[in-house]
Parts: C-alpha cells; sequence; structure tokens
C-alpha cells in the first residue's frame, strides 16, 4: 500500500478506556439518576476515550462533504441527470443547501470537496479542488477507476483533512457526500463487502421507480460479475465499483482517526466508506459514530456490518451531511452533560436511599 | 369548569390546514430530492399550521419546569427521598442540572415554576411561585388534592404560560417537571386514561428495584380503588390521583395551544399531562409534538394514545424537560429547511428526468 496511506493507518491509536472508566465515574456522581441520561453518556464517554481528555469540548465541528461523478449514470441508474452533481456542489458552495441549513443550525463548518465532478468549477472559491478525473469509468463495463487513482482519492482525502487541522484543531467530523448515481456504487461496496445480495443492499436512491430500481440492481450485478471486486482488499473493492467521493472519505475517516477526532457517519454513502475505512484499518471502528437510520435501503445493514446503532430515525435519506450534523449536535450535548453539569455535592443533592 | 380555563380551551383554533398545503409545495421545490428530509419536512409544515404563518421562526424558545411533591412518598415509592424534589429545583435554580446544559445547548430558556414543593424558598429568584400547597396528599388514602385545587393548579399553569407570552412572544414550549414520585402519579393517571392495566404502564422511575417495583404497582392499584378517578372528566383524575406540577403542565399545554404554539412533550410525566389536556380539550392534539421514547415503562403506551410517534430513542429517563430540549432542536432544524434553503429555480437545479 501507498506509503502516506499506511502512515496515517500506522498513526491510529487505541481509544483510552481507563480514562473512559473514569469519565463514568464523573457521570454517576452528576444531579441525575445513575445512567439516566443514556446514550447521552455513552457519547460523553466515547469521546473522552478518543480524545483522551477528560475534560473534552467540541468547538470546531467541520462537515466534509466530498463531490464525484460517476460513469455508470451511463446506465441509466439514477432520476436525475450527471450535471446535477456540479449544480448541487455550486448550490453547497453559496450555500443554499439542505446540509449548509442545518451545519449552520448546530455551529458547524461545511467543506465542499471536488474530488472528481464531471465539469469544472469557474473558480475555486469556496471549494477545495482534489479533481482526480472528470468522473470515473463506467462500472458495468469495467473498473471505475485504476488501483493508483483510489491511492490517490484516499491520500486526497487525508490531505483535505489534514490542511483543515493544521490550520486549526478539528474536535468532530460529519461525512457529507455528493454524486449522481453513488448510491449504485454505494450497492456494490456495501453487498461485496458484507457479502450480501444485491437486492436488498440496492434502494431506490433520489427517487427511482419499481421497473428502474430492478435494472439498477441488474447494472449492480452486472459490476460485481465483470470487476469481481476483493472483499479482503478494500482498495480493490473502491477501484473497481467506488467512486472518488467515496475514497475521498475513507481518506478523511483514517486521518481523522489517525488524530484522534471522532467521525459521525451519515447515510448510506458514507457507511459504505466507512466499510472501506474498516476493511483498511478495523481500528478506527472505535472512532465512528452512527447519526440516522437512513430510508436507503442497505443502510441498515451497513450499520450492522459496522456494529453501531443508529441514534434516531427522522426517514431522511439526503446525504451530504444532513444526518451527521444532527447527530453531532447530540454528542456534543452529551459532552456538555459531562462538562457542564453539577455533582450532588456542588449542588447538596441526596443520594439514593 | 372554571371560566379561566373554559376561556382558554375556547380560544384553541384548528392549525391552517390549506397554509401546510402550501408549505408542502414550498418543501417540494426546495433543492433536495422529494420528501427526502422525511419528518424534518413533516415539522416545518406543522410549524406553519399552527403558527398560520408561511415564514415561521423559532426564535424563543421556553422550556417550563414545574415543580411539585406527592403525599403518596409515604408509601415508599421512590428510591430518592422526598426532599431531593427541593434540592433538585434547587439545582435548576443555580442552573446546574441536566436541564440547564441542554436548554444552554439549545438555545432556550429554562422557567423553573414551584407548583407545590413540600419545603419553602428562601427567595423568589430564579422561580416562579405558585405553590398550592406543600405537597399532595396521599393518594392512596384519598383524593391527592381537592377539585378546586386541581383547577387552581390548571389555572396557575395557564398564568405561568401567560406572564411569559406577554413579556415576549414565545415561538416553542417544552414541558419539564421534577417531583419524588410523580411517575407513581403519572402510571395512575395513564393507568385511567388509557384504560390499561396498572402493571404495564409503572415502570422503575428513578431507579427502583423489581421487589420495590411490585410495591408501587400496588399502591397505585390501591390509589386507584380508593378513588375510583372518572376517565371521562380529566380534572377528576387530576385531582384524584395527579399532581400539582402536573397540573401545572395541563395549564401550559392548554394556554400554548390557545396561543397557537407548538408544544414538545418530555417523558412519562409530561406525557401523563398532555392526556389530561387531550381529555379536557381534544383540540390540543395538532399542537404536541413528541420528542424521545422514555426508558419509562408506560411512556410508549401514552403516547400511543396521544396519537404520536417519538423522534429518537436515546435511552433517556431523566425528566426534566431534557428530552424536548433535543426535540425543540429538530423542530427548529425543520424550521429552518423550509425558510432558509434554495428552490430548484433559485439554485438552477435541474429537477427529476
Amino acid at each position: 500500500m501507498n506509503k502516506k496511506i499506511e502512515n496515517t493507518i500506522n498513526k491510529i491509536i487505541p481509544v483510552n478506556t481507563g480514562l473512559m472508566e473514569k469519565a463514568g465515574d464523573i457521570l454517576d456522581n452528576l444531579t441525575k439518576p445513575r445512567g439516566s441520561l443514556g446514550k447521552l453518556e455513552d457519547f460523553a464517554r466515547r469521546i473522552v476515550g478518543i480524545s483522551g481528555t477528560l475534560n473534552p469540548t467540541i468547538k470546531r465541528k467541520v462537515i466534509f462533504v466530498m463531490a464525484g461523478d460517476h460513469g455508470v449514470t451511463e446506465e441509466k441508474v439514477s432520476a436525475y441527470p450527471q450535471e446535477v452533481t456540479f449544480q448541487m456542489v455550486y448550490n453547497f458552495i453559496r450555500e443554499g443547501a439542505g446540509i449548509n441549513v442545518l451545519a449552520k443550525h448546530i455551529g458547524a463548518e461545511v467543506i465542499v470537496v471536488d474530488m472528481g465532478v464531471a465539469s469544472e468549477f469557474p473558480s475555486d472559491k469556496g471549494i477545495i479542488i482534489k479533481k482526480i478525473s472528470y468522473g470515473t469509468k463506467n462500472m458495468a463495463i469495467g473498473p471505475a477507476m485504476s488501483r493508483e487513482e483510489a491511492e490517490i482519492a484516499i491520500i486526497s482525502g487525508i490531505e483535505v483533512f489534514e490542511e483543515e487541522w493544521f490550520k486549526e484543531k478539528i474536535d468532530i467530523i460529519g461525512l457529507g457526500e455528493m454524486g449522481i448515481g453513488n448510491t449504485t456504487a454505494s450497492s456494490a461496496i456495501v453487498a461485496c463487502l458484507t457479502k450480501s445480495d444485491v437486492e436488498i443492499v440496492t434502494g431506490t436512491g433520489t427517487g427511482l421507480k419499481k421497473k428502474q430500481l430492478k435494472h439498477k440492481i441488474q447494472v449492480i450485478k452486472r459490476a460485481l460479475e465483470v470487476n469481481k471486486p476483493n472483499d479482503k482488499d478494500g482498495l480493490d473493492v473502491l477501484s473497481k465499483v467506488g467512486g472518488f467521493e467515496i475514497g475521498g472519505l475513507v481518506g478523511c475517516i483514517l486521518a481523522a482517526a489517525s488524530h484522534q477526532v471522532p467521525i459521525v457517519i451519515d447515510g448510506f454513502i458514507s457507511a459504505a466508506s466507512t466499510l472501506i475505512a474498516l476493511n483498511l484499518s478495523p481500528e478506527v471502528a472505535d472512532y465512528i459514530f452512527t447519526s440516522h437510520n437512513s430510508v436507503e435501503q442497505g443502510h441498515e445493514i451497513a450499520l450492522k456490518y459496522i456494529g453501531k446503532v443508529p441514534m434516531f430515525d427522522l426517514k431522511m435519506c439526503l446525504g451530504e451531511g444532513t444526518g451527521a450534523a444532527l447527530g453531532i449536535s447530540f454528542i456534543e450535548a452529551g459532552v456538555k452533560i459531562l462538562t457542564q453539569m453539577a455533582t450532588f455535592s456542588d449542588a447538596k443533592v441526596t443520594k439514593k436511599i
């Protein structure tokens, strides 16, 4: 594997379980019945373990929205034309999209990255350009990208995270994406890495009809047959049936974990990216938080394989990091419980009889 | 019924369904696949219907935390001694409790009300005093309060809401409470109004052991037998097996609905209060939002009867309005989606093929 990716993976350390236990003791002494704040307490404990401090803060929140196009759209697997990727990325830059609204709501920044959109952006204002190519190749007839391109995609994701990190410490990240056709790539990835039938991990994406869904399933099956991705080798899976924005997210995940920064999954595409990251480095698991249970079929199976239960189910399926944004707010709430609540002795409250 | 309560109920108007449809059209033109933000879109539509404007804002958020003591604690139905009510209310005033932390997290105010705590607060700073009595009477041997006291509790809740409302318009409220023994009262209310067995609507409250839970169930059964509350008459139920803080919340709910202000339920006690409010005025239903699915047994049944599905399940059971606070943040997110996102034509994004 490429040295840069290998170095990043080698820097990932196990979370501090001793400190997590101490955080549990603190939580048990706060003015509330033991464990009564449920998962908020779990979030706080886990953030302590990840960050390595008993007094963590969630100040700088960043949602990385990676965009890329997919050659497989030639096969008519999407309800929207390919140019919508470009148009929506433009919408992100102009702050008119769902993720812009929800990120602002929770006080997070949105970093938009062109990992491989099929059109050129007139300026690099408001967007980071890491364009690997003008969209992937059609995976239904051959690999989506070369192995080298897959590595560059991951390295670019690492770079994007680290450039931001070195500007100013990041406390938590959310994974967002945009790419017409990327539920098709994600279904192929999830089918391969979880050894599931294509049918049960393929959904309607952004609004396919039933007949079109059948066609999409056929296309994914063909892509898997033609390319035979090796489920022991995440890079092989990424290159054969993945996408540039998916590779970028994989890099983001690895880099964030290597800097002890928690990572919040959004929907199906970010879950597929997480599966690849876990394939490359199982240690990443402890750094991962889920957010919502997406409507997109296959998301639940991917989460199960990742070993996490979603926090909430608002019947969302937009992507962009919208679910991750809301999840970050819950995690932040948990951390504030740990660090801002009074203890029984502070508040002179009698403990249990 | 008392004139003040009757007048408040008579002011409750049906939500504006015509405007809700228009809000749906606006949502369908925003730059996202139709319906892809799921319940966030529902929240926005409902807030439009309640507030009567297509451009609602959620600026002033208020969590009313009503506190009262319960004579039934004589029967040893709680894991904490009665003085904890007073101590925790003091903790609210000093801003050290869970609700203070979470309210600050979402930008909400906490209004603390003494509806009938068994001790006297040394000053009225940071708390509104509407003390009806020093705790209710023991419902296991007779009515918790008189019918007149139940009316005063509701009127006090109406007054508390309206005093705040007339200071400055309120955009949304959350229901919070504190009162050692109030899950016992709430189980009695829910059993009566949903015609459920006491066993299935009675939980461990703030941490009873199994044997103690059995005893709690026996006490509630006795209270229902001794008092025979009339399930057709919410006031009768409130007076016989309720609590002062529960009556206060009922008043808050009625007053908020009468001023077209949405109401967010927290856990089991606020759900019991909502059942009484619905009994007095079924029109309230359209103004009610749920938040979390509490761990407390019986909450789910109460919500089903109210006809709402919870937004999320974080295994919480603290009360105080902590779940409501997080729920308010989701509703606010939905409203911002409606009012801040770009449309397809704004953003020059191609609609579906």
